[in-house]
C-alpha cells in the first residue's frame, strides 16, 4: 500500500488518519474522554491571545472584501467569546456519554444473549459556514461521542479555524488521545470538499451546516451519507377555538424573538371562523414588533374591516415558500384545520409547526396529521432547540427523516451493534 | 401545477401518488393496516392462479435467456410457494406497530411536555433482484409501518411482480385503503431506475437489495438517502483459550449450513497458541462438509505436519476480500487477538464476527474492538437475521452505520417527530 500511499490526495491521507484515530477513540471510556475535553477548555482561554491573533487576519480580509457587518461581527473573536467557547466545551464534559448505552436487549428463546449498544459513528465529517465557534462545538460533541471528526470551514474563518484546531490538537495530544481525532480538512479549493463527500467508506457521515445553497450541493454531491440540517418554514396556526391572548403571544415569541434562526415562524395561518376577530390584533402585535406581514386577500380584507392601520403587502406562492429570516411574515386564512395541514403539507420544509388551540380534538389531529420534525401545541416554535429540549448542546437540528429527525445531540452522533453471546450456539 | 404536469415523468407522478398515499397511511391505526394486511394474505391464496401464470412468462423468458437453474429455481412460484408468501403477510399480522411508539419522553424544567414518537418514513422505495416473494414481503412490511412503497423488481421478475402488485393493490383498496401505497415503478429501462433515486423530496429512503454492484450503483447516483445492505465478509475467530469442540461446531454452522447468505462465514481466523491442535481438526471438518479451505502459509504448513489429507489452497489477498458465498473459506493464523482485529477492521464489510473463546477479557476486548453490526461471542454468524433476533420479519440487514445497523425490523422503517405542549409557553 505504501508503494501507491504519495498518489493519494491529502483528503483522503487526513480521513485515513481519522478512520485510526477513530478505532483508538472508540473503546474509550467518559474519564479520558473528558480529561482531554478539560484540557481542550483551559488551552483555549490560555491561548486565547494567538487565536484572536489568527482570527484578526480573518476579519481584516473580510472587511477588505466588502463583507457585511452583520457577517463581519459573526466572524469576530473577543476574549469574552473565546472563554465562551471554552465554556461550552466545559458543558459537553458534564452531559453523559451516549457510547456503551444499552438500547435494547433481550434473552433469545434458544437462550442467546442479544444487546444492542450504542457505539461510535466513527468519522464525522462537518462542512459549515462563517462562524469560528462551531469549529469548537463540533469538535467536542464528537470526541464525547467518541468519533473522529474532519472539520471543513469556510475560507473565510480559514485562519480562526487553523488556530483553533491547533490549539485543540495540542490539547487532546496533551491528554494522551491521538491528535487525528480533531484535523481541519487540508486545502481550501472546492475540489477538496468535493473529496471530502466522495470518501465514502473513510468517512462515515457528513452533516452540512449552512445556508440552502450549501446545504444543496452537500446533499447532491455527496457519496458518504448525509444529514440534512436546518431549512426552517415554520408554520403558526391558530384554530378556531383559541385562546387570542396566547395566540398573539405564540405568534409573536416564534416570528420576533430571533427571526434569523430556523426555528423562527414564517407564516401564520388562521381559523376562517376566527379570523375577523384575530387577524386585526395579529396585525397590530406583528407591526409593534417591526414585522412586515405579506397576507392574501382575506387577511387583508379583515384588516381593512376592522380599520387596521398596519400595512399588509399582498402574498404571491414566493411567500408561502420563502424562509425569511428576517422581520417578515406571510399571513393566509384557511377554511379548516385540514386545509391548514394542508398548505403546511405543500409548502412546510417540514421543521417546526404550532398551532394554538383550545380544542383537543384539534390538537390531536393536528399533531397526528402534520409531518415535522417537531409539533407544537399551544407553545412558541422557538423550543425546536437541542439546549431547549435538554440535549445540552446540539450538533444541528435535522430535517431529514433518516436517522435522526429533529435537534440532535449526542446519541444522534451514534450509531448501534449487537452483541450476541452464546455458548456454543449453532442453527 | 397542473399545466406542467404531462411533462412531468410516470415516475415522479408514481411518487407523487404514493406520497398521497403515505399522507393517508401515517395517522391509520394498527386495526386498519392489519385487516389489509389479511385482505392481502386472503387474494395471494384466492388467486394463486393468476399470480402462476404470470410467473410462467418470466420463468419461460428466463430459460431462453439460458438463465442457471439456480436461478431459475428462485423465480419460480409454485402453489406452495405462493401460500407461504401469504403466510409470511399473516406473520406481519402479528406483530406490534411501531408506529406511535413513544421513545422518549420527560417534562422539560419549564412545564412543557416533550414527546419522541415514531412515524413512518413516508415513501420507501425498494431496488431488489429477481426473487418475487421481496415484492410482498417488502409491501407488507412498509403498509405495517404506515409507509408507502416504490417497488423497482428486476426486468426478469417483471410479469410475476405486476401480477403480485395487482392482487396487492386490489386487496388494499377492497380493505379501504389507498391502492397507490404500493406501486411497481413504471417502465423496465434503467431511466425509471435512475428517476427513482433523483427523487428526493418524494421518496424518503431508498433500500437496495441484491448483489454488490446493484448496492454499489444506488449508493453512488442516489440523492435520496439510502440504507446500505447485505454485504457480508464474516469472520471467525478462534482464540488462544478455546473450547475446540465448540470451536468447530460454530466454524461448520457459520460456514456451511447456508453458504449463500451473506451472515455465512468466509474467513477463520486462528490464533497462533492453538494453531497446532485446531487447524487439522478444522481442515478434516472442513473437508468433511464439502469446503475448500484458502489457507495461508502458516495453515498450510499445520496441515502438513499433522499429516492432514485435506488439501488447502494458497490465499492471497483477494481470499481475505472475497465474500465467496460458496464452499469456500479463507483461513489464516493470527499472533494475538488484536492482529485478528486488526484483520478483520482492514478486511472485513462489517457484517458480523464471531469469538470462540473461553477467556473473558478476550470475548470483552474482541466485542470492544470489532466494529461491525453484530458481534458474536462463543455463536454462529448464522443468528444475524431479523426473525433470530425476535424482530418477526426483516426488510434487510444493514451495513451501514446511519439510521439502522444490523437486521433491519418493522422499527427501522419509521422515523420519530418530536410534540411538544405546553400552556402558551413562549421563550
Amino acid at each position: 500500500m505504501s508503494s501507491s500511499e504519495s498518489a493519494v490526495s491529502p483528503v483522503v491521507q487526513s480521513a485515513r488518519r481519522a478512520r485510526e484515530a477513530a478505532a483508538q477513540l472508540a473503546p474509550l471510556p467518559r474519564a479520558a474522554k473528558d480529561a482531554a475535553l478539560l484540557a481542550i477548555a483551559d488551552a483555549l482561554s490560555a491561548r486565547a491571545a494567538e487565536i484572536i491573533e489568527a482570527n484578526a487576519d480573518d476579519v481584516e480580509r473580510a472587511r477588505a472584501a466588502g463583507t457585511s457587518e452583520a457577517i463581519v461581527d459573526r466572524l469576530t473573536l473577543t476574549p469574552e467569546r473565546v472563554l465562551a467557547i471554552a465554556s461550552d466545551v466545559r458543558d459537553v464534559v458534564a452531559l453523559p456519554d451516549p457510547v456503551g448505552e444499552v438500547v435494547r436487549g433481550s434473552t433469545l428463546p434458544n437462550g442467546i444473549d442479544l444487546r444492542q449498544v450504542r457505539v461510535p459513528l466513527g468519522v464525522v465529517g462537518i462542512i459549515y459556514e462563517a462562524r469560528p465557534n462551531v469549529t469548537v462545538d463540533a469538535a467536542a460533541l464528537c470526541l464525547k461521542s467518541g468519533n473522529a471528526v474532519l472539520l471543513r470551514g469556510s475560507s473565510s474563518a480559514y485562519h480562526s479555524n487553523t488556530a483553533l484546531v491547533k490549539v485543540v490538537r495540542d490539547a487532546i495530544a496533551g491528554a494522551g488521545l491521538p491528535a487525528d481525532a480533531v484535523q481541519l480538512v487540508p486545502g481550501e479549493s472546492r475540489e477538496a470538499a468535493r473529496e471530502l463527500m466522495r470518501a465514502r467508506g473513510l468517512v462515515d457521515v457528513l452533516i452540512p451546516r449552512g445556508g440552502a445553497s450549501l446545504i444543496r450541493t452537500v446533499v447532491t454531491e455527496s457519496t458518504v451519507p448525509v444529514i440534512e440540517t436546518g431549512t426552517g418554514n415554520c408554520h403558526v396556526y391558530v384554530d378556531a377555538q383559541a385562546d387570542l391572548d396566547m395566540a398573539v403571544d405564540i405568534l409573536i415569541n416564534s416570528k420576533a424573538q430571533r427571526p434569523s434562526v430556523c426555528n423562527a415562524a414564517e407564516t401564520l395561518l388562521v381559523h376562517q371562523d376566527i379570523a375577523e376577530a384575530f387577524v386585526p390584533r395579529a396585525l397590530a402585535a406583528l407591526a409593534k414588533a417591526g414585522v412586515t406581514v405579506h397576507g392574501d386577500a382575506a387577511v387583508r380584507a379583515a384588516a381593512e374591516r376592522a380599520g387596521s392601520t398596519a400595512t399588509v403587502v399582498a402574498a404571491t406562492d414566493e411567500d408561502w415558500a420563502a424562509e425569511y429570516l428576517s422581520y417578515d411574515i406571510a399571513a393566509g386564512v384557511v377554511p379548516s384545520l385540514d386545509a391548514a395541514v394542508e398548505h403546511i403539507r405543500r409548502w412546510s420544509s417540514g421543521h417546526t409547526e404550532a398551532i394554538v388551540t383550545t380544542a383537543q380534538a384539534a390538537a390531536r389531529r393536528f399533531t397526528q396529521l402534520v409531518d415535522s420534525t417537531t409539533v407544537a401545541v399551544n407553545a412558541s416554535t422557538r423550543f425546536t432547540d437541542g439546549s431547549q429540549f435538554g440535549f445540552g448542546a446540539e450538533i444541528g437540528i435535522s430535517t431529514q427523516k433518516l436517522h435522526a429527525r429533529g435537534p440532535m445531540g449526542l446519541p444522534e452522533l451514534t450509531s448501534t451493534k449487537y452483541i450476541v453471546t452464546g455458548d456454543g450456539h449453532v442453527r
